[in-house]
């Protein structure tokens, strides 16, 4: 066996970039309902991804391990298999009608770094784990990175009754039918921090920072954590849309658009400060059954998403959605309803790991730009942990959550490439 | 039998109130959708609505006719059958969800002055007639006034094309169900304006002026007019939320948000200068489909409803919509399809008829108030082909198109006694 720590040239693993187009190919048909791909968390898609990288781990001789909550590990032991593990993995659950790479991208790297390391012969000095999460998506069950926190023990018993969105069936049924074991909840977690070296995540980049700087990779410096409210209500008062004047009116339509143009315009003065976040309503409608053109809309759902590094920022912002939902009611006679806040933490990346990504980007020549992630993943889980964290993106055209994410083939090889010698470089130390 | 032009206390005709209630009832029955009443335009509940009136009207032994588009047409044939006819009459259809009052209040009013007049024994000298339009209420076929308009061979033959907005079926199937002949479109018009001599409607107030003045009646100054966008449509680009910096997105619903405020300003503005209108968005929806509290909302559908007596003031609004929607493609990176406009023409009420019923409720001591009517009705139609027109409202607590109308019965008979007045007056005349 070649040496881990200075390997040979003829012998460093080589990503399968064959294995690579057949595992998307795959997961293509696994997800596609006729316009992009809908797998859902603890769905049938997701239960075949899983499937599928079981049985191609399997081929290659890696370990196979499941949690309580069905999140899937593979693993290659390495030669002292008391050390803290190297760690890699993504998700493979998609939002409805998204794209064939979130998530999945970093989940396929992983299984593809392993698979190369098992041809290549090279056994780490580490147990190097892939793991593919479950339900990273929470617009099915509204809780941030359930699959990851659920592996650290993170979820408590009362969230399994939490109803999926799409068909109010809870979390504890759903995962009972992906044959998980739900009523394990809270009596043992499966990772423990102190038994796992580094996490890297590779993921394609959701926005188009790569694209338009013309470099394939990102070296991810922070990520952003999250306020929301989910399901907003604002309730006014039908009436006819002719015989109703302005003063008798209770339009919630007008009051929610009045509530959004102010909240855009404090992201353009925190913009203007140099702050960084993003602000977001999803969805904004009128009921379908009662709303109609000879109508002052009584009734209008909102859902808000801000995200930032920055959590002084998120909380003051949340500040300014209350201050803004009391002030829309006063001016429109309506009442807001700002239902639940859910949110995550902002999370740091590994200076040390960001260094050796870096160098080793510069070393096999391939741009890499360091930037942050306006998007949560399982990586803030990690971090969250206290375990050294690190995330690579992969240049990405048209964004992400939609059927038209588009990855180059090329691009992804440079993001495995780097991962590859990154966890190398990790489980390889004694 | 008593003199028609100066009937004797004794035979004055008594609208029946337990007909009346009977009436109301048995159209709740119906029409009731399980939370309010749903009666659409050429459809099963508008059909047996329908026949409930030509039941009564059969067993009082008035003229039952009906026109080529299944208008209902109840006659008290006059002595002088020649001379122009007086008419009163509404329509039965409703909204989605809507109430029970709204156009059926009109319909039974001028049913109840009929067989008043046949139980007092009263034969008018000219003939007087109820008419029961089809399809009022536009939002199921996106045409004003659809029933009356065609009884004026009014209607198009490329409109029986149109599709009903609930199960995109065309008005000519539609109508061809419930037993009308489309294919006699363009041949002749059933009505004619020379041989009219006025018509008078009532309607219940579809706002909440009377009810803030404490007044039962509203004598009607005037019908607004409309312009209407029934299908706005604001393409931006679904994006992820939180990865896609302001600069990059194409948000629909910051675009739509943008847009309605500007519009409401300008109402303001108007409100300021003291001209009149109303401006409604009743719906606004992102889509069901692909929209989610994680993306940068790509689609937005509006309707836009601008409705006013003076209709330079429509055309200067409608020239600021196209202007508002060319300003936020620009600002927003989206664009906006306004489809196709549709519009009605504001009407004037007749001045003699509105004098002859401010004197007759003052006589009956019930008061009343003058006032222009914000919603569009049949009334419009009538008043478009230059014939004496008059509308009368009954006030109505919690607005119309909404299940919550509620008028008093009291109320509905202080205007059915004006209504049998301002009839008789004029079927009086020789």
């Amino acid at each position: 066996m070649a040496s881990s720590l200075m390997p040979s040239a003829c012998s460093t693993p080589v990503p399968d970039s064959g294995l690579a187009r057949r595992m998307f190919d795959r997961l293509h048909e696994i997800g596609f309902d006729g316009r992009g791909m809908t797998r859902p968390s603890y769905g049938e898609g997701e239960n075949l991804a899983h499937a599928l990288f079981e049985t191609v781990a399997r081929e290659h001789g890696l370990e196979i391990r499941r949690d309580w909550a069905a999140n899937l590990f593979v693993t290659l032991p390495g030669r002292m298999r008391d050390l803290p593990a190297v760690m890699t993995g993504s998700h493979v659950d998609t939002v409805p009608c998204g794209g064939n790479f979130d998530g999945a991208a970093g989940a396929v790297a992983g299984l593809l770094v392993l698979c190369a390391w098992v041809r290549a012969g090279y056994q780490p000095m580490r147990d190097t784990t892939l793991i593919v999460t479950r339900a990273e998506e929470s617009v099915w069950f509204p809780l941030s990175y359930l699959g990851s926190r659920t592996a650290f023990g993170l979820l408590d018993a009362p969230a399994l009754r939490t109803p999926r969105s799409d068909d109010g069936i809870s979390l504890r049924e759903h995962m009972l039918a992906c044959g998980a074991q739900p009523d394990l909840c809270g009596q043992a977690a499966v990772l423990q921090p102190a038994k796992i070296d580094c996490f890297v995540e590779l993921h394609i980049e959701q926005g188009p920072v790569l694209l338009e700087a013309d470099v394939p990779v990102g070296i991810v410096t922070g990520i952003c954590g999250s306020t929301r409210y989910r399901s907003v209500t604002i309730h006014g008062q039908y009436a006819h849309s002719g015989a109703t004047p302005r003063r008798f009116r209770s339009d919630a339509v007008m009051a929610g658009a009045d509530m959004m143009m102010a909240l855009h315009a404090a992201w353009r003065q925190v913009e203007a400060g140099g702050e960084e976040m993003t602000l977001t309503f999803g969805v904004c409608q009128t009921d379908p059954a009662q709303a109609n053109f000879a109508a002052v809309p009584g009734r209008l759902e909102l859902v808000i998403d801000i995200r930032s590094r920055d959590e002084d920022l998120l909380e003051r912002m949340n500040a300014l959605v209350i201050e803004q939902a009391r002030r829309v009611e006063a001016a429109y006679n309506v009442t807001v309803d700002l239902g639940p806040r859910t949110r995550s933490t902002p999370a740091v990346m590994d200076a040390g790991l960001q260094a050796e990504a870096k160098r080793i980007a510069a070393s096999l020549n391939i741009p890499a730009l360091s930037m942050p992630s306006g998007a949560g993943h399982d990586a803030a889980t990690f971090a969250g942990q206290g375990i050294s964290t690190e995330m690579l993106f992969v240049r990405n055209e048209n964004g992400s959550h939609n059927p038209d994410e588009s990855m180059e083939i090329g691009d992804f090889l440079c993001g495995v490439r780097i991962l590859e010698e990154l966890l190398r470089l990790r489980a390889a130390r004694p």
